[in-house]
Order: C-alpha cells, then structure tokens, then sequence
C-alpha cells in the first residue's frame, strides 16, 4: 500500500538518471568553444545531440541525421537561430534560449510552424537592473574616471575632481518596461527618482506615466535607459531626433543591445557635448568600441557584461532545466517569450 | 490696524537686507583658498567676521579683536575648532558646521560651555547614500575595472572579463544608522539585500537587526557599509579581527572617514586576498592612496567626494540659511547635533 513516507521515494526516483535510451532528445546549439556549465545536470535528463561532438561533420549534415525526431532545443547564448537550421528539425516543438535577449532566433519562423520559445531574462532581470542603476549614478557621479584620476595619482596633484551630478529627483524614461525595465525602475524609485516608460503597449498595472512615442519620453526625461529588445521596430530607437529631444544635460544608459541605439549619433552628440553623458554595455559592432568615448569622463564603458554574473548562471541552468522538464512532462513553460 | 492682508509685508521686511549695522554678527572660519559660495546670500541677513579678510593679522588676533560679541559661528567644510579658539569667542551660542561629520568640532568644549552646534549631514545624505550604493555595485560587478578593460582595449583581445557577484541576497551590515545609514538601508531593500546594522544604540523604530558590535555584525554580513561618525571610540572600528570575521569573500565600503578602518591592515588583507574587495571614498592619509591598491581590480578608490553633488551644495546653503536664521529668529534650529 502506498502510504505517505513512500511519496516523497517516488518523486526521486523521477529525478534519478534513466537509461540513456528512454531519456528524451535535446538539440544543443552552442558556440564552438563554450562549455555548457550545465552539461552534466542536462545529461542525467535528457539525451543531448550537440553537434560540436562529431567535429568531422557540418551542423547541418549532423542535425539532417540524427535530429530527426529531437522535439526540444537549446540555443545557448546568442548563437543564430535561422529558419533555414530549423527546416533541418521537422519535429521541433520548443526552443529554449539561454540568454535575456531572442533576437537570434528566428521568432517569425517558429511562431509560423507554432514552435514555443523560452527566454532566460527572469534569471538576468536583476543583475542587468542593478547593472543599469550602477552605469547610471556612475555616469553621474564619475565614479570610474574619479578611479581613474586616484590611480593616476592626480588627487595630490590636482585636490579636487570636479563636482558629479545628484541621482534623487532625476526624471528617469525607461525605454522597454520588460522583467529588467520594471527591477530597474522598481530601484530607481528607491533613490527619489520618478519614472516614466515608454513600450510597444501601455501595461495597465502600472504606476508610471506611459509615452507612447520615445521622443515624448525623451523631451519629458533627464536619463533614457534603454532595456528593450532588439527587433526591426526598435533598431535606432534611440536616434538623432531623441538624442535633441533628451537635451544637454540628458544621460543615456544602455544595456540591451548595441544596434538600439544610433551609434555614430551618440558619439557625435558626445563629442560635442550635446548630451550629458552615457553609460553603455552594449555595442553596434563588438567587441569593437568607438575610440573617440576612450577619452570622454562623462562616459562609463562595459564589455557587455551586464546581465552575468556567477550567481545568475546558476539562476539561468535551473531555468534551462525547468523549462526542458515542463516541457516533457506537459506542464506550462516556466519562462515562455509571448510573441506577437 | 493691522489686517491679514498687511502680515506678508511684514514677514517679507524680515527677510530684507538691514542696514549693516544692525545685522547680527557671524564669524566665519573657512580654509583660506576656499571661496563661500554663500557669501552674497549671507552677507544680506548677517555682519560676516572673516579672518581671511584681514589676511595682515593673525586669526587668534583678528577674533579677540572684532567677535568679542559674536554670538554664532559658521565653521565651513573641515575648518578645526579647537578649544582655544573656541576660548575667543566668549559669546559663543551656536556653530553652524557645513559639512557631514562635525569631528573637526570640539563637540566637549562645545558641550561644556552650552554652545550649540548644528551639522550638515541631512544635505549630504542622499548623495552619500547614491555613492556607496554605487561602490557597492561597483566592487561587486567590476565596473570600474571592466571601463578601465575596455579602454585599455583588451575587449578585442581577450573576450570576456571575469563575472562579477550579484547584490541581491547579499547580507549587507551598515555601520552607523544615522541620516546616511538609513539612506543606504532604503537604498538597498529595493535591490532585495537583507539589512543589519551596528549604532552605539539600538534604534527603537527600525526593523533591521542589530549588532550591539561590529565583529558580531561582520561576521553575519557579506558586506560591511562604513557610514558612522569618527570619534575616540570608531577610531579603526574597523580592524584586523573584523576583517577576519568578514571573510574572504566579504566587501567593505568606507564613506564615512579614513581612521574608520585600519587602513594598513585592510591593503594587506586586499593584497593578500583574504578579503573580497573594497570601495573606499576616504583614507587616512588624504590625498595619498596606498599605492599596493592602484593593481586591485576589486578595489574602487574615490577622491573624498561621496557627499558632494552640484546639487547638494546648493541644499547645503539652504540649510546653513536656515539654521542661522532659526537662531536669531529664536527658532528651534533646523538640524542639531545630538551630543550625548
């Protein structure tokens, strides 16, 4: 008779290891030299096809022959996604992505041939708010050219550094009210800041003042950060027009993606200090950065770093595997991108 | 007779220059190449007593001289006042301080003698709070050192700079729950960090835990915020055994003042790693940095200068207005310091 202490026995025996030939096949797609960290936790679940293992052979030749059947995959990181690598996956039912951002994947293609897709940005949200609220007083503040000017032994030569900027009472325009959109404003309101946002649809439960156009919320904001996704809409969303409109004194911060915001607009609007400064983690071509922000202080510079640290890697492998284990056993995805 | 209408009229002669004669006297003690950004807004309410104005005689001589009657005293930034000078001014019954902490103050002769003296550190706080929030995020995410990666051009060439830690979750133990401390609380329940902290008493009204001493406090905290007053009893509050009970992976961040923390001993612990890193706006050598921190990549270094925006010095004249006007105007004064 099954009695109560024998449940929790049951459960286990459901996490153990099967045989590899009963487990269910994952399709790893993932850049040539990237470890999976989670390797070995996915293995003991699932049987992975990871065509980096049969090096003799192309991805594609490898996916037509043996991932026939696989109904799951997982892109790792920012590898492309294309419609012409999904043609090679008949049977493909879910993507799991393992980064904040899906814009390499081929949304459109999956949403036609009614593929799921899942996103990692729940595990990064915090750490690229936090990330964001730090560029920010940083850019502010001088926080790292005040670093620099004590390592380059300038404060006996010169006493003081010049004066940074208060944070409190800065009217803050969140470009993208997304997971990372609402920790960010959720901090910065902490700090005396108002906010306001701007997004493809106003979101009835919230607080904040909703523009629909990102120049409104530039002409209305002292600090545009910039947190959206990336697709054909938002590419140079932050542009000359919003640059003017954000004004003198304005500070951008971007830690969503490079091609967001017009690059060679902002250097310029730097350079001729027609803009109060800017924070940035993220590129139009990296991991090349324009040369002429090297010698700017009112700039703060960030390999594209902002969503990662040790603790959401481990935040991002239990994601991975929950979605996977949703997924095999019919349970709602844990983290499913809602395409449109 | 009077009618309500005529009242502003009266209230607005107050606030009216008066001839010179009849304004009360301030001494002002200020270092002698710092100029008062005040000065024109003081000069319409008060008879200002500056010893720099008489730069041909002594400052003790200028003072028994002319401030015999003087009743109040504007000591501006860091300025010393010793007993002895102290003993020049026997009509001594305030000192309006201009800067955060009042340790440059003789608070004991002050006490002795009945005198008054208000500090500064309400203007300064919220600035003070932003920044070490900011080193905080900064020694934890590597900002500074991943600007300082990317501007070295080292991006290209060597991929991706080691991950940095996530703030939430983080135990983060305040030293000090004054105006600052309390900020940096606020400041840091919205990035979801758990709050204890150390004061000389426990605070009735706060809900954060307390440490009645600092090695207990660090040794449940993964990060020690250094905000408190230097006085006899903080001097190196923070020393070897606190470190110690820090831990390797622990972060201090010093806002407050360099004698805080043993300073020799915490570049050996950086050096040798047997801490996680630090954020040290003061030293206690100001300006020179122990030059063993100019190499750490987990070391953000700041020239003095958490408390001072733009901004605040303007709140700071405001508050310096206040507390003179209050005074002479037979007010309670607007930001006391609690002797005990």
């Amino acid at each position: 008779m099954a009695t109560k202490e024998e449940q929790p026995q049951v459960l286990e025996n459901k996490e153990e290891p099967k045989e590899d030939g009963e487990l269910p096949l994952v399709v790893v797609l993932r850049p040539k030299n990237f470890n999976l960290p989670l390797e070995d936790r996915l293995q003991s679940h699932f049987h992975l096809l990871d065509p980096n293992d049969s090096p003799d052979e192309s991805t594609e030749s490898f996916l037509s022959h043996h991932a026939h059947s696989a109904r799951a995959l997982l892109c790792v990181g920012l590898t492309p996604l294309t419609a012409d690598t999904l043609g090679l996956l008949p049977s493909l039912e879910l993507v799991v992505g393992s980064s904040a951002g899906v814009e390499h994947i081929d949304l459109h293609e999956c949403r036609r041939r009614g593929i799921r897709v899942t996103g990692a940005s729940a595990a990064f949200s915090e750490d690229a708010a936090d990330y964001a609220v730090a560029l920010l007083i940083d850019v502010l503040r001088r926080i790292s050219a005040v670093d620099r000017f004590v390592r380059g032994r300038l404060w006996p030569v010169k006493g003081e550094h010049p004066l940074g900027f208060k944070l409190g009472g800065k009217r803050v325009g969140i470009v993208g009210l997304g997971n990372i959109g609402s920790q960010i404003a959720k901090r910065l309101v902490a700090f005396g800041c108002s906010i306001a946002y701007n997004s493809r649809k106003k979101k009835p439960s919230v607080p904040f003042p909703y523009y629909a156009n990102v120049w409104d919320l530039a002409a209305n904001s002292d600090v545009l950060i910039v947190c959206c996704a990336l697709t054909e809409d938002t590419h140079h969303i932050i542009n000359r027009d919003v640059m003017t409109a954000l004004g003198k004194e304005g500070v951008i911060i971007n830690i969503g993606r490079g091609p967001l915001v017009d690059e060679k607009e902002l250097v310029q609007f730097l350079v001729r200090g027609e803009i109060g400064g800017a924070g940035l983690d993220v590129f139009e071509n990296e991991p090349d950065v324009p040369k002429e922000l090297f010698k700017l202080d009112n700039v703060v510079l960030s390999p594209h770093c902002a969503v990662v640290t040790l603790e959401s890697f481990e935040a991002l492998q239990d994601l991975v595997m929950a979605n996977l284990k949703a997924f095999f056993s019919n349970k709602p995805l844990v983290s499913l991108v809602q395409s449109e």
